[in-house]
């Protein structure tokens, strides 16, 4: 039985709230059950110089968490003086993620950063970030089109993540915290609208697993992706 | 004429709703119209080192702003390694404000920490926060009362904060950003209930203001900070 | 009583001293009684980024205390690798405060940093600061005319600056570090040669006080801040 | 045809030579082809604040690059004053690799550091770390046991890593720059001695993979550690 | 010819003014010709942690430099984050020569800071320093004598600095900036008053130097400090 | 008797091996016993901002220490941020010493930067790092001259490093951490190979010393150094 009486392949309640903040090109309040992200997608006409001149554009992340979105404050990093090591993972995930299934050659010379900020933290920040960010990217690439700034195709597909574990010997889907800090094996499918696979993380929390036991959770994982998908088709629609 | 046609003593709608975030001692999202802060107060039985062993709290407040708060999209400060002098200032401010209304010795030796996030950013972020930052703490007090953790008076009366400024020419309440940004002058009041000054601001933006300018400010922030303090006392009733 | 037997309405001595570092466009050393501040004008042929190509120049200040300038030795900022809270919102004062008497336009594209260091502090750095940095400021602008670098009038005003406080009860001017750890109540005001303000920071240190007590330091204020002025005046002249 | 002329599934050349830093208690320079890593392990009697009392031990893992370890040279993390995010992600999987084999519970409360410096890098810096680490902690354990230290079996299974990926449409094993930097999918797997696994990283650096192509992945990493684990066993013979 | 018209072996102008700040234990305002830099010496009952215990006490140095000491406006380090490597080279070296000649055993379990920041810089700012810091630390000891806090001979020499170089081809002595930023070679000596050798530093700015010319400069050196050491005796007194 | 049974004026066995690094246009691993530095020269086709459009190059250093280098484990700069005191002066004088023999002029408008890595420390790392240096550089200018990149001469001489320290009373050369941490005095010196002086360092550790005891050193130092020159000289043949 896990903590929230959610069946073995039950996400959480899931809502994504879109046009959340007046000023951004896209955003979206991204909710899985207590786990609350707010995600903003910003157009610049600038590019990091590496980029520049080569004809194609760049989708960036940053990631942060309010001090109080966790059950003890944690320590605000602007005033550490540094991002810690989790976040730049995660918000170095988000990027890759979001630049697999955006045509950079047709976004142009131009650069859409992603801040996904946590305003409630209770397991899965980083897929709901992800998932929800894809929302905000795709209201901020209408608002090109709108205005004429891009053509043709740029989001060619959707992209969405989801967690599952191992939880008291039982392959779950999308783990609170409550399951997250007792789980055996914890890991992150990012895929595709059409199933495929952007990015896998797999970690074994405790002790390592065997591949039989990967293959069921990216069974779980793809049904989840689906079910998110659909949300998210369902919000833009 | 004001850019929001709001009459010269008007503020802004106001909205204090607590208990927004899971876990936090107290919580607050305020609004002041389009400025939104997400305040949390949070209560740990520590102490910063030179106050330790004296027989009283502490209350201290951090201040941050999400990249998207704001018009066009802001640095993250995690992200650049260090709080800026605005921060920095505003957080010190909110601070004190707090502190000249909290009965330190009934406190005890515990320390409460109240975070004031911009979500949405409109003008007078720092008056939004004050004002949002009384009810956040004002809860965190009550918990720890339930929990028989203090006795008596700790809160000693209301704080609120309101800016006002003189725009073209009149002397207005409650400056939004179309506004402060013109604006000749600016002045930040805070205040208790009983109408007495903590802290005052003021700024000549553009020329400098006669001492009978100054005194039309402060009817008009005596006046918002009455109408602040009892839509305070409504929401923690 | 006062601590230094002064009459509640009674500056420290002050002396204003021109040409005191030999490679600086202006300096000035300006002592209020054992507040001694080290003020330099440095002219440089360049503007800050966000400031290029609008036909203004910039007037910016930087502070900072030399470790032993207090009772006890105060950590290096250089060496604790960052600018403290204080130093920011002092530094920032200075700068603001200086703008707003100087006509930018006429000034040209150009920036005049204007550095304060205190090399011995009893209360009152951020005013002697301030009041010193206009003889400094005054004679880097002298030494731009003598050059044909800028026509007209540049600098519009005097400004200086004065602390004042309820000490015991009573309404005094320019406290020095004794009264001032002492005060209940704290205030600072920058004013012009005419009268007007540039800036009012009152804060209440221990109570709030009432907007009867506000008036009676702001009127102390005036008077120091004509005193100062005309010391000013003597020392350009 | 891989630009190496390698097979599909045939790894690198690799060595494994213990006891090369004269100071350590364990160390180890692993060659992967032209990627070398010099790795340390370092006994310290001291934990992390927070696992202090708890009755267990810790292994956590450092890594760096000498600049010039790379086609062009990189700038000096420690000039630059902070470790990069691809730095930081590394150093954390590291870490989590080996203590998923070691019994922190038999280590006592004690620290083991693994540093791992890059000195060439020719593609797969991490998988030879993690490879590598093993045989310098598996070192620093027995020479723990030789001071009667530890009892029992602290280090319960090997752990070694290896990189696959599509290259030209075909999975390959081990791939060095010149394949990495052309591949469309590229994915780490941690591997234990008896074939479990302890962390999979998959990411699409082009195209999104199909699940069928991610288990030809896995079947080749199998492969490649199954030979990794030998060559460990032969090199602590 | 010296572009200052002095005689090879010929000082600048020096002086050694005592008691000049307030609140230190002991003070210099030390010149060199046109190089001025305040010192204080303080006295702190702490020690730094890796000395604790050891019944012996510590002399360490800090430098810094006023922003516009300088000929154009010097970035303040503060404001930078971080100490340059000649600053922190020079701090070094001010603590070691000091140390030399304090019994460290006799001072008891204390620190002393000397902190040697530069109003003016016309060369030589190093040398001015340790000569000045000698003074400094000479009153900070007297001070702890009065109170009965040290006993016996703590201070067991003294210790002064110079400069020279070769210019022009000829060796001379106490370079001023004119100099130093022309000469071939340049050479730092701190000395004992008997005569003995602290620290020697030579550098060939532009060619490298023979033993022979090293020999010179060595001489001239000692006939400097044998002047500055009566020197300090004299302010002393 | 020295701890490693030398005679007072016996180098350790020193090898200096060229190529050691695949990428970069020069290396040499340089061992002074059991003191061991990677060395590498890396060409760049730019330069310093101050130095732009002045028709000449540039030679820099940078100098780390791998954290297991040394007896107990350094922590590793990166991760504190910083580089500290130390190796902020090491690698200023290994950039010094090398521009003393380069012919800026006839490099033309590149930088080379030579990075020196401790792999295991046993005393000497500055001068085996100068020592391997000069190596390093040469087969990068040799690796210049066959692509034509410069003409004539350079690399207008040697240059070479060694300590030596008065140790029991004798002055030895080329002393090793045992020695280095017990001597009196601790000299280092820079010279080319026609015995001219680049650089001297020499510290009373414990001592002051006598002109007399430095004039021993100095013969032992010119002694080291025409070994090491000789073979560098055999290393480049």
């Amino acid at each position: 039985m896990r903590p929230s009486r959610r069946a073995p392949d039950e996400l959480r309640a899931v809502s994504l709230e879109r046009g959340v903040v007046k000023y951004a090109e896209g955003s979206c309040l991204v909710k899985f059950g207590d786990t609350h992200v707010l995600v903003t997608a910003t157009l610049e006409e600038r590019l990091p110089p590496w980029l520049k001149g080569q004809g194609r554009g760049w989708v960036t992340a940053e990631y942060g968490m309010l001090p109080r979105a966790t059950l003890e404050r944690t320590r605000r990093e602007a005033a550490a003086g540094k991002q810690n090591g989790r976040t730049v993972e995660i918000q170095r995930l988000i990027g890759r993620s979001l630049r697999a299934i955006v045509d950079l050659q047709a976004l142009g010379e131009r650069q859409i950063t992603v801040d996904c900020d946590v305003l409630q933290a209770d397991g899965g920040t980083r897929t709901a970030s992800i998932t929800g960010a894809w929302v905000a990217l795709a209201d901020c690439l209408g608002w090109m089109k709108t205005r004429n700034m891009i053509k043709g195709t740029v989001l060619r597909d959707n992209v969405a993540a989801i967690s599952c574990g191992i939880y008291n010997g039982i392959p779950v889907l999308d783990l609170d915290y409550a399951e997250d800090s007792e789980a055996e094996t914890d890991a992150n499918f990012v895929m595709t609208g059409d199933g495929r696979i952007i990015e896998v993380q797999g970690t074994a929390e405790k002790t390592p697993f065997s591949q039989d036991e990967f293959l069921a959770l990216m069974a779980l994982a793809q049904k989840g992706v689906t079910r998110l998908v659909d949300l998210q088709k369902m919000a833009v629609a």
